[in-house]
């Protein structure tokens, strides 16, 4: 789509980045699109209450990556026909509830029948020009850095697929099934002045970086050691033997922000998530230079650009 | 999702309207969502562009039904996985050159795997708080008013699914094929003050009007002889041995305004309208009371509030 639309009058991000952002009146609307279809976005044992709340969080996070404050939501539901009405409500109270918790609200709907369940959302909200934050405004110097923990959500994916049991790891499975956006923490970074780029982890760790690295033109080095995996995930990994690394690295749908810093402005974005409780873990470093690459233990190798599967 | 979602901050028009509008530093944000889906959606015949062209087209009416002017659109598409490359590129351009045609842009995508082709967009664009137009403001005394002409969307449905040869019918096929936002008009509309509610016509011009109705809390006498039916399809009803009342009250998709104007500056609306060279109709009387009637003949009954059926 990039490639073929143009951005017209007053668009001050265009295709290409978390959300969109055009100029009014010298605030900017920030605007995005995410659309969860069945068979793909939602596992089994997903609720039709996750079903609304997660639509919800995945149109949230994009607002959250770009450092803007929500003002609504809005939603277009296509649903097979024979689809209980109690069911469809309890996707709408969903979504109405999750809309709430970020302190906005879904102010606008249409329900279509289609064969299968389709969510298509959009979420709208505002942000001064100069505090955006974008993908591309990495620079070499800059320190990498992530919200949160990571793995948790692929991890969960994982355990209800049924690869394993889920015997006390309810937290994996419900980062899976019930993300969190990270608005407040969008909204705070965005006011620190200290972030040179941002995304929302989607895709993966991996393939978020490599755009970053990509739209800002820089080379980033990720320092696995660094990385802070969620610790039932390390659990989780070795009970089920497999690598904690391909969770944390490769696994989507974390929805916390990979971000660039400012090193002479960092200590405020730092202060600034440490009111609101959430963890910001220095993970890397952005040089000189083109792609993404990972240090682990000494050794520096080509981060693979690869992520997500859809689990069609 | 009206009865379930509760309005948040800011929320100056929710749920049930053609648009939601948000308020911002006194201005409102309007944003809509409006899903196509194939089957339902596109009849026979619809080119691609035409997909992503209609796509544009309803999303835009809905802020035309407000008197927004747009900023941006967003597309969410669902595509079957073996669809041709080039044709998504198709429904693409179809997009952007619609958007570009109506002043704006499109801003954000997001392109998923789906089993048939849905388009779920969302428009956004901005209005001052005082000129928005609701489907709640009729009062008694007030003239009903419709843009442009009635029925030519529905009868070109009815010559695309075959039930008639298109011989001479272009502009018909073409009306329900390509529709005509009324953005510019929306706009003019609303700045005249003369405007005490407005919806587009999607449904039908009947139930668009027992909305109106029921949301203004009055009875609406729809006066038949007036109705600017659109002279092929009066043609085209008489060749087919078909009631041309049938497309022009129950018909769908027209995208025409109907509004309710207030008397004493109706001129205003009617030298608006003159000045972008869009014909404006009296067709009927708001009164005191409730519901939706129609006046044909000297003869007044019951409008059946009945309208646009997907073809699927």
């Amino acid at each position: 789509m990039r490639r073929i639309c143009r951005p017209g009058k007053g668009v001050v991000v265009g295709i290409g980045d978390d959300a969109a952002a055009v100029e009014m009146d010298g605030q900017c609307i920030v605007a995005t699109t995410d659309m969860l279809i069945s068979k793909q976005h939602f596992p089994p044992g997903t609720s039709p209450e996750q079903m609304g709340r997660k639509a919800v969080a995945v149109n949230l996070s994009d607002l959250a990556a770009m450092g803007a404050s929500p003002l609504g939501l809005l939603f277009s539901v296509g649903l097979p026909r024979d689809l209980d009405v109690e069911l469809v409500e309890r996707i709408v109270r969903g979504m109405d509830r999750a809309a709430r918790e970020y302190g906005t609200s879904v102010v606008g709907g249409d329900i279509d029948e289609s064969d299968e369940i389709v969510i298509a959302g959009a979420a709208f909200g505002s942000c001064r020009k100069e505090r955006l934050m974008r993908r591309s405004g990495a620079r070499p110097g800059d320190i990498l850095a992530v919200t949160g923990s990571l793995g948790a959500a692929s991890a969960g994916l994982s355990i209800l697929l049924g690869k394993k049991p889920a015997g006390g790891y309810r937290a994996l499975t419900k980062a899976q099934l019930d993300p969190v956006p990270r608005i407040r923490e969008g909204i705070a970074l965005a006011g620190t002045g200290a972030v040179t780029s941002a995304i929302d982890i989607t895709d993966s760790l991996a393939s978020n970086l490599w755009q970053i690295a990509r739209e800002s033109g820089v080379r980033i080095v990720l320092e696995a050691d660094k990385l802070p995996v969620h610790p039932l995930v390390l659990k989780y990994a070795e009970d089920a033997g497999m690598d904690p690394m391909e969770f944390a690295l490769f696994g989507g749908e974390d929805l916390e922000l990979l971000l660039t810093l400012r090193p002479d402005r960092i200590d405020r974005a730092f202060r600034a998530l440490r009111r609101i409780g959430t963890a910001l873990t220095p993970i890397g470093r952005v040089e000189r230079g083109r792609g993404a690459l990972v240090e682990k233990s000494g050794r520096i190798m080509r981060l693979p650009d690869r992520g997500y599967e859809h689990f069609r």
